[in-house]
């Protein structure tokens, strides 16, 4: 199991450099991940991803420090992963987040938390580099979305389809924890552990991190009209503030900072 | 236009951290390159990636200090790219080198330096994300290997596909000077300006960087077996070795640190 941390924001955000030093904590420090840091992606301008993977235990991290230290990434989407491996061996080929180019113009970057006992790839025409089911998985979901949906597809249509599969994906292992984004919206579902934590300006007193004696004050370094999101599976990162538990087989669909769809919402 | 470097090693070499410092001072310090440090991608392990891009000018970027001072990244090759806009905002979606997975368990990387005043992609399934022409044209030489090739091609049919390929883009605007790897193999074409130096252990005495004040003792840092070739646009780095120039439309397929085969041999 893993680690899964995402950011949904309508500015770019120091929030998730606060995020992120809590979550790379547990990369061998406070927690048990130390098979493997995975990586962060970070949506930045038109199009643009950057990534970073890293193979050793996140706590100790060189990479990790860069990210933490970088001059502040301009995202209005991340998606993190911190891996402990289960299947596959440990190196940069099988570290989340994994990355694709779908119908031009655009990168999809795919983490997972989960196992999928009785999953198999079909044929197509994305294929894994590494020997994750995780990178499988995701090659699979593109190949479906490549076969039944284009570029003008609404993108109602397309979480439809992504809700189908990861139902489907559930009921082949029952694990299954997924962030997917496309760079404009961030798509998430929870099959055990989820949750996400909405911070609108203004943010109010300072948040204490759960995996390491830091404090963070969001007032000073965002402004008025700030809204981020942060989902990560659990246990929740700050120990001061009420996250909102995913239900399981819940998901969101999320947005420049806020949920634009969820569970139980028409289609 | 732009300066290419590549680096072909039969073992991960303390090389590519000499060259690369001084192709990163001419990005803004020594050079006119101001528009764009582009960035490096090393294969790292099986089919695993490492990228760093960045869109800031490369002597004062962050990520190139990073790299330079990181711990050494194992690579047997490794292709780095700055960029001087010509064609493409700058930005992160526009920075090579390009990536892509083709046929499973690879990612290609690729680097351009030239202008292609003639060339527009036919439809196909790679498609750019930025606005470059170099990454519509990587797309174009991946769709038409998709097309005419498989896995199970022999490489020298693979590099024969890529000759007539780049022989015909260097006709359609006449600059065209292009590095391409699949982790294993590293072509490289040359229609103006290219050329490289293979060090064998022992590497006699410290080399001098042109573009910065710093020697570096290869003996000292490496082993006895070492064979690292360093490829780069003109003009080369160091000021005391003798490079091997590249004819105008000579290409040279690269691996584990020497060239296996090469214009005028047979395909």
């Amino acid at each position: 199991m893993c680690e899964l941390l995402a950011m949904s924001a309508n500015t770019p955000p120091t929030d998730l450099c606060f995020s992120f030093t809590g979550l790379t904590r547990r990369g061998g420090d406070t927690g048990p991940h130390k098979d493997g840091w995975g990586g962060v992606a970070f949506y930045e301008g038109k199009g643009g991803v950057r990534c970073f993977h890293d193979a050793d235990a996140s706590a100790s991290s060189r990479i990790a420090e860069v990210v933490q230290t970088h001059p502040p990434i301009k995202s209005e989407v991340a998606i993190c992963h911190i891996r402990q491996a289960n299947v596959g061996d440990i190196c940069l080929a099988n570290t989340h987040p994994f990355i694709r180019e779908l119908w031009g113009g655009r990168y999809w970057v795919f983490a997972h938390n989960g196992q999928l006992s009785e999953f198999s790839a079909a044929p197509g025409f994305y294929e894994a580099v590494g020997s994750t089911d995780s990178e499988a998985l995701f090659c699979d979901i593109l190949n479906h979305l490549r076969s039944h949906c284009d570029r003008d597809t609404a993108t109602e249509q397309v979480v439809e389809r992504l809700v189908q599969l990861s139902r489907n994906y559930a009921r082949q292992g029952g694990v299954f924890n997924l962030l997917l984004s496309n760079g404009d919206w961030l798509f998430t579902f929870c099959t055990t552990k989820m949750a996400s934590i909405t911070r609108r300006a203004p943010f109010g007193p300072p948040a204490r991190l759960k995996d390491a004696d830091v404090t963070v004050d969001f007032e000073s370094e965002t402004t008025p009209n700030d809204i981020v999101s942060v989902i990560v599976t659990e246990p929740p990162l700050t120990s001061d503030e009420t996250w909102d538990i995913y239900k399981p087989g819940e998901w969101r669909l999320w947005r420049r900072g806020g949920v634009v769809v969820m569970q139980g919402s028409e289609l």
